[in-house]
């Protein structure tokens, strides 16, 4: 008998129908001797439809009174797939966040999961009964309503499940699977049956938003093994856990993210001195801008150049910032691109393996693409190239790391 | 400085617009010096809303999801005004049922109120704050939600006035007070400047549905000045409160209630013998049909004659009842009829003043008005007639009783 918390997104609660589909899958689960927990978020649409009523009042409403406001959304699905697990001849009991209790701080908004109480949840469990969780709130030491943030539902099933000592958090979503890379990219983009933790931060991070960051971390932390499934299709999904044994049969790159949220700002001719890099990046940062990718680099004349990324809506800041800069460094230029796309190649086996950046840069040359920034970490490695590239990159490196499905098209 | 507790009902706040209305109202009061909590009923609609989701899964869904579920209707309001209210420069707090904490019974659905712990919201008024709290929620002792039933947010109000030793406890609603009867009826209806808790209930109990009756009761068992006031015009609205000093300039009826709602049975030619009342009755009770009026006379053959009123729609139910009843008893025959109504004439001032009852009659009387039975308890006499009557009956006696507002109509 294992116990499973199983985690469904708004999509997949989004209506009365398709809460009585989660049921149905619920059930199966049930029926089959598994100790169930489900966490759920808000109805597709509840959440903003909340918002909304909220910005008429107020463009900037009380963050603790926004947090009463929209945990009703979770709450309003909780009570709605009880009863249609009752329906079905199911014994099954919901739970706020705050009758757990899940023990948040009194960050209202973007509240963090302090402690869970397991207690009441064990004991419908070992009576039988499924245990419906409102997802993406708790409440603080005072009782008062927290929410974790949008998304946070993910959250909450990794948090439930490292406090139950669950043995697997199974996160539902629209997709069946993490890819390879963005299937509307790569026609032949596949699923992959398990992957790292790390491995899932670095693509997530990247642009595969199928699951929160934050859940990703915390899985990690307190080993969950975290498996992401499809609401609407059966399927094992792909299973992300630690590094494990078979870890030498996987595929050096497991596979291959981007994105082109980002711009890029170069300055040159800085007096190669030390500090410059801080006077640089110190006062962007100041300005609350994110910095993701950072190259320094020394011309022949002794004198530096750094080029960083920022997310494009905050280009245009960090340029006035930057010019401010260049003019007190003395430095000669500085020069903004927001055309730009970086792709990175992600895998642990990475670590073990030679020659796995020079594999990188062969199909890129192989397709006349200049690449304009490298970086390289552990698992991962990026490079900065033209936007119009971006697609062409991809399916180069896709098939150049031996990720593309066997294809289907020719018998 | 006064501590007043008010309530809103669905109608008061059934859009964002009037949910601001009612933070202005609130903020003059709090501007005036006054402390102040305001229990909230669900934006109107809401709750229908919410039970026809729940409708579409299970035609009785568990009462306990049905409570977790209708509970986020007022959780909505309470978010919401508060937010109105911090808009308007006044610091407020809201909390649900549970956060109070009103501590209930655990009949989901018809929970009753078992105790209010008034620590927090004392703390808050003490800080200078406005409390909001959801109306008609509770929760039991293991911290599972429950409600009060339908209306409950009226009994919200008293048991936090109670709770808190307040001043007054003010019923927002839509209509300005409690009237000497229907206005629809009765063009020269009056407003009533004060009535005593006994009297609002046996007007409420005949159909004056401005209060719940539970609340009434409430009130009045904690000695709570109840004023009933209009959420949309200004004025003083009805005081209700125990019998006081002034009793004496009272008019000797306040008002004239009736109902439309019963039907009649008789059963004919019943043995007079001890415990028939029983036999007849007690049947009709064990079915779960609630009797109102009864009224038992014996013949000039010593046979006796039962006849009393049940709601209509239970009309049917009991006849089948009755007549298996008189079968058993060998009485003589059943008689069911439903174009019947109720008056009644209801004012404290009726103990001190003799000849009350044939200033009654005797009004039916001069429009030729039959009168088929004649109740009469301590503040009221009622009395039951063809339904086709009615309206000529109650203004006969809102005349008759001096209660008519003086007239408009001429210079």
């Amino acid at each position: 008998m294992s116990l499973i918390v199983q985690k469904y997104g708004g999509t997949s609660v989004g209506t009365v129908e398709r809460i009585q589909a989660v049921a149905e899958k619920v059930a199966r689960g049930h029926r089959l001797g598994d100790k169930l927990v489900v966490a759920v978020s808000a109805m597709s649409g509840e959440t903003n439809r909340l918002i909304g009523l909220a910005r008429e009042i107020d463009a900037q409403p009380s963050m603790r009174e926004m947090d009463v406001l929209v945990s009703t959304g979770e709450q309003v699905t909780i009570a709605l797939l009880c009863m249609a697990l009752n329906k079905l001849g199911i014994e099954a009991r919901s739970y706020t966040g705050g009758q757990v209790r899940i023990l948040t701080d009194n960050a209202h908004g973007k509240a963090r999961i302090k402690e869970i109480d397991g207690h009441r949840i064990e004991g419908d469990l070992d009576a039988g009964r499924v245990v419906v969780v409102a997802g993406f709130q708790g409440s603080d030491e005072d009782g008062n309503i927290t929410t974790l943030g949008r998304g946070g539902s993910d959250t909450t099933a990794v948090a439930l499940a490292a406090a139950l000592n669950a043995d697997e958090c199974q996160i539902y979503t629209d997709v069946d699977g993490v890819y390879t890379t963005d299937p509307r990219v790569v026609s032949r983009a596949q699923r992959l049956d398990k992957i790292t933790f790390d491995e899932m931060l670095e693509m997530a991070s990247q642009g595969s938003k199928i699951l929160q960051i934050r859940s990703v971390e915390f899985a990690g932390k307190y080993n969950v093994p975290l498996r992401v499934m499809s609401s609407f299709e059966e399927g094992p999904g792909t299973l992300i856990s630690l590094e494990d044994d078979d870890q030498m049969e996987k595929a050096v790159v497991s596979g291959i993210a981007f994105n082109r949220d980002e711009a890029k700002l170069t300055i040159r001719g800085i007096p190669d001195q030390p500090g410059v890099a801080y006077k640089v990046l110190g006062a962007i940062s100041a300005a609350n801008i994110e910095i993701d990718v950072i190259v320094q680099n020394v011309a022949k004349d002794n004198s530096a150049t750094i080029t960083f990324t920022v997310h494009r809506n905050d280009l245009s800041q960090a340029e006035t910032l930057l010019k401010q800069i260049a003019e007190d460094l003395g430095a000669e230029e500085i020069d903004a691109d927001d055309q730009i796309a970086k792709v990175s190649i992600v895998g642990v086996g990475m670590r073990s393996h030679a020659g796995v950046a020079a594999t990188m840069f062969e199909a890129l040359a192989n397709e006349n693409i200049n690449i304009q920034l490298i970086t390289t970490s552990e698992i991962k490695t990026t490079v900065v190239i033209e936007e119009r590239y971006l697609e062409l990159a991809v399916r180069a490196l896709h098939s150049g790391f031996g990720l593309d499905a066997p294809s289907t098209d020719q018998a």
